[in-house]
């Protein structure tokens, strides 16, 4: 089992912050948008008594309510079709755990977001890169890189859009080619839309708004990121696959039900205003203008656009990521300040690639994200081992 | 992925309570005390502005907060031997995923929970099960038993203390025996211990209790039962062996965090006054009572007196009890009731085991069990498959 790249630098962090140093975290997706108030609240005024199990496939009343949600960005589903889960976390493992077999093996375009990989060890099954490249930006790898890979043991391919680490939005034309491909092949398609509402370039094409696959699609959904309250961990998974559904309930049967308290969080972020997303959108969409120009004005930095989430990658001019985050921490600061970065080597699932690589989270105020970067360019200008 | 015992006969129950029939639920272990109001307030009265992910192994103040909980039921450990999980589900599953690779084998005595079942499929493990007896009230069966079953790939024993389903409190002399099994073959002993302060004949010995195993020794726990808060899906794995924290610290970082609002309760919790689990207590052991004393007046039905937990097994005068709770809910009503059981055939790992026996929830208040009981009692005197 490895250990999360995000987390992994944290005891040095902890140890940074002891000494008295400003850490900016640029390293993990806990965003710093206020969590809705009237999200808040609903939890806050509930009046129950007991603090229930729930329905496992939780409350129906909420399942009913993602239906109205569901409609309103292009997807119809019913709520026999939505199974709430704790955390995209647990609708990422019951895919793993309901669709394939200890063995089994499921593709997945790198660098990827690592958990994936942490949930592939604890079902027993592999995962089989396939490799995208930051040269054009991280844009889905051409079919042919899928078909070299697909065996007999392949039984799914996931894809994270708009993508987490690389903040890649997928285009329909994309879409449709995964559509073919898992046609072809007979496999399923596991779409983790956890940042669907964070697209800044073009629309997003959702897994479940492709035809004629209703079999094969699964959705892999939480309000962690929509609603800035990822410590609910509620999730979803959203399947139109009776069958499938069928089997992922006698997992989620197995660990009873989902958090009660955080269901009603998320039942009422659906009737938040329409425009909430919108302040939100520009919002993240000012800090990634910034951020992006401001890698880019570095020398020998480079960082393509990212279409979505809040993430991007960049490649750095440094021997090896993860020496240099660690050294951000350990032996670096200016004015009192370090960044705190995630390695994008823990992304990647082919060994050595991504060693020039971060990851950057933009869930920072504009301010703080200027200071950060002033940070970073005085610390790439301070290492010591640099590659140009 | 067995379908749990628990819930399968849902669909039962929910077509019955359509026709109008209201139904006793036994069949589950949802308590229906009131969850402490202070501990419900907890949560209302929070007042952070964005639900954030907390650390992986659970809010540190709620950790240090527990190493008092644990002292005051004679267990020593530091808040580094602690993981917060989400509901003691994840603390089993965590276990299971560290301590054993696929294939290998776990020892439980049967009848045990259900769900251990689905969580060894999911790890891709074999549960071995050493059958105890409604004879002798379902003590540990006699070591020899459990040492038939070792094996090369047996690497840990559950208990469940008290037991669910049965009731069943290990004595002190068998938790040393199972000391001395567990040193003698290099085994874990998980203990799943939810149910610790429900104990009604004798005193309870947790597997932390024990000394000179610190390496082998697992507590699973949970908030669920304690303060009847089942829906926060709240537990703890607790362990004093550093290494195997260290391995389950990684799965419980692919998860990110455990949910924020019910740490939150659980945190209030541990401030409840010293009488609660007094209250508590009587209540469970006045429906113990009334309960047992009810099913053995019946024709025909043997109830061991359970020493703690409230669950009790009860061996019933009929063919097949999962075809008796499914007619029960089917063609069954007395006065417009009937009575929701769970048959205790799913909690046997050894099939053919346990089918003329029930497992009953005393999750009802003291009238409500008088009626289920009369319900039950009428049953069995209509139902066309009595075996006396």
């Amino acid at each position: 089992m490895p250990a999360s790249p995000i987390r992994k630098l944290v005891p040095y962090a902890e140890a940074a912050k002891k000494r008295g140093t400003k850490v900016y975290h640029l390293n993990i997706g806990q965003p710093d948008i206020e969590t809705p108030k009237m999200v808040l609240d609903a939890v806050r005024n509930s009046n129950f008594k007991v603090l229930e199990y729930s329905h496992s496939a939780g409350n129906e009343s909420y399942r009913k309510k993602l239906v109205q949600y569901y409609a309103s960005v292009g997807i119809d589903v019913n709520s026999d079709q939505i199974i709430i889960t704790t955390g995209g976390s647990e609708a990422i493992q019951f895919g793993f755990l309901a669709c394939l077999d200890a063995g089994d093996e499921v593709i997945i375009p790198e660098p990827f977001y690592a958990n994936y990989n942490g949930f592939a060890v604890a079902a027993g099954i592999n995962v089989v890169p396939v490799t995208s490249s930051i040269e054009n930006g991280f844009a889905l790898p051409p079919i042919a890189d899928f078909e070299a890979k697909i065996g007999p043991k392949t039984k799914a391919i996931i894809i994270c859009n708009p993508n987490n680490p690389t903040g890649y939005l997928y285009s329909k034309e994309e879409m449709e080619q995964l559509k073919a491909l898992i046609l072809k092949y007979d496999l399923y398609l596991f779409s983790d839309e956890a940042y669907r509402e964070f697209c800044y370039e073009g629309k997003h094409t959702s897994a479940l708004h492709l035809t004629g696959v209703d079999n094969h699609v699964v959705i892999m959904d939480t309000i962690s990121k929509r609603y800035s309250a990822c410590g609910g961990r509620i999730g979803a998974f959203v399947c139109k696959n009776a069958a499938l559904i069928g089997s992922v309930m006698k997992f989620a049967q197995a660990r009873l039900s989902p958090p009660s308290f955080a269901q009603i969080a998320g039942e009422a972020a659906i009737d938040l205003p329409a425009d909430y997303f919108d302040i939100a959108k520009a919002e993240y969409k000012a800090r990634r203008d910034l951020l992006v120009k401001r890698l880019n004005a570095m020398d020998g930095v480079f960082c393509p656009n990212p279409g979505g989430a809040f993430y991007a990658i960049a490649k750095l001019p440094i021997d090896d990521a993860d020496t240099f985050c660690q050294w951000l921490l350990e032996s670096f600061s200016d004015n009192g300040s370090t960044v705190m970065l995630a390695p994008a080597s823990g992304f990647y699932g082919t060994p050595g690639l991504g060693k020039q690589e971060v990851r950057i989270a933009y869930v920072l105020n504009l301010n703080d994200i200027n200071s950060s970067m002033d940070c970073l360019e005085k610390a790439l200008k301070a290492y010591p081992n640099k590659t140009n």
